[in-house]
């Protein structure tokens, strides 16, 4: 039982009105592995420069995190720059040095080829294809896009979504891709394309995934003490795709417990700075939020 | 087992992207009696005009509605105008004329007063708490409230919120009304005010309601064809004031099925304009819909 996450491993420069951390660990394998690694071990594939060093590798250490495949080049790590507004709603991106990640070509270690989960992070249709060729028949393939890639490569999306089972992705990023504004609608043209199961995140909302079984909806943890959002998708995925990689199968049953405890997860990340709190969590603490979940949202007939 | 509505019947014409209708029944008072019809008798307080006939009246005959405080005064019947955007999340008003409802008055008839639960619509809070002086001990009394009499009519809104139990507002509301952005704040502060309990509505995000017992989190339903959200809030409260006045007690149990009941009814509301899909409905609809609610949002430990 593995999980493969390719995808980006950067320096975030993140400023929130709570503070600004400047220069701490980033991407979205970092988030994924991270949150990931509690239930199965993981595989990371991804690139960066000589300025990363021991410090940030310290992140991964003692964890059930592989880095053969994180490749170190000459050149300057991928570094994001945002600022988000008072509500954390929205972000402003000031800067986006793509450094070495701009040349980024996954090659996968032989001893990842046969992880039972790939999740294919957000990069290049054309790369996330590339990546599924080196592997050998994984159980579950996920993946996750963004605008630029639905509106600059949209062929090559599609190429890439026909092979993929689980896409996570927000809601603006549902609807534009599917061309529908209502998320049912988009679902249903979205489930069309490949992907047999739907995962729509939207934030603090909550998530809404849609599958052969139905469709499922979970809130978002209601916090006393957002402090910043940065990572918290990757985090979702990192916690779903690792539950259900450690899980019997991908029964409806085990989706739904994968999404709660995606949310879990999210619910840490965002309670500080880059994977600070991730870094400090327990599995006795995740166990407990996962069950406040659940008296969050039951109700008897 | 009876329950108390204060507030609008009124005239609405209301454009969506998929049509228009003129001059059809709308108003707090008309959406909420409709939906809390469905589980215990109605006693509705509010006034029309001349121009309010009986072919508005027909939608109320055959239902728990008594009408005997449904006053009708020389003038015309309050008027509103609205045109939603493509999303249906944004709508312009593009007419009020409050008519007769502006000098509206609530004189509660003798057979009301011992009414179990009481619904103050959004009116003038010092309406609100005349009408509390003329009921007898109701077992709960909520109570519904907008921007306009939050900024406007700040200390008398406070008086009438320490005499109510359950206050239901949307989410721009709740944090206007305490000054709080975070959700979780904004409960706690509104809850210091008075209402031991507090419905936050979120429309296609759900609900969020927050009580002594902790919190509850209900997504709304996931509808392929909404149609004309007009009313849908209203509908809610009818559909959860209903179910709460028809249920044993207002423990935390008949709490979280009440959401689930106002949110069904609202699911309904938005599936066509005006009450046109609220008077179609049966309680087998109504059933089936709070049992996929169930389908919808249950997981496992």
């Amino acid at each position: 039982m593995s999980i493969l996450v390719v995808g980006s491993v950067a320096f975030d420069t993140v400023e929130t009105p709570f503070g600004r951390a400047e220069r701490v660990l980033g991407g979205s394998a970092s988030f994924f592995a991270v949150a990931a690694s509690f239930f199965v071990p993981v595989n990371l594939v991804g690139v960066v420069g000589r300025d990363f060093g021991e410090k940030q590798l310290a992140a991964f250490a003692g964890r059930n995190i592989d880095l053969e495949g994180l490749e170190r080049t000459e050149g300057l790590t991928f570094l994001w720059e945002g600022k988000y507004s008072y509500d954390l709603n929205s972000r402003e991106t000031i800067r986006t040095d793509l450094n070495v990640f701009e040349f980024f070509k996954p090659r996968i270690p032989a001893s990842y080829r046969s992880s039972d989960v790939v999740f294919l992070g957000n990069i290049d249709p054309v790369l996330q294809r590339e990546v599924l060729e080196q592997v050998s028949k994984p159980r579950i393939v996920a993946c996750d896009t963004m605008n630029f890639w639905i509106s600059r490569k949209a062929e090559e999306l599609r190429k890439t979504l026909a092979k993929v089972d689980v896409l996570l992705v927000n809601d603006a990023e549902a609807r534009e891709l599917s061309g529908e504004w209502n998320i049912v609608k988009a679902a249903r043209a979205i489930r069309a394309m490949g992907p047999h199961t739907l995962v729509v995140k939207k934030g603090e909302h909550g998530v809404l995934m849609f599958s052969d079984e139905g469709s499922f909806a979970a809130p978002a943890f209601p916090l006393e003490n957002v402090f910043d959002p940065t990572g918290a998708g990757d985090t979702f995925a990192g916690g779903f795709l690792g539950y259900l990689a450690g899980a019997a199968g991908p029964g409806d049953q085990e989706l739904r417990r994968a999404i709660i405890m995606g949310s879990t997860l999210a619910s840490f990340c965002v309670e500080a700075f880059s994977l600070d709190r991730l870094l400090t969590i327990t599995r006795k603490e995740i166990d407990a939020r996962f069950r406040q979940f659940l008296e969050l949202t039951r109700f008897s007939e």
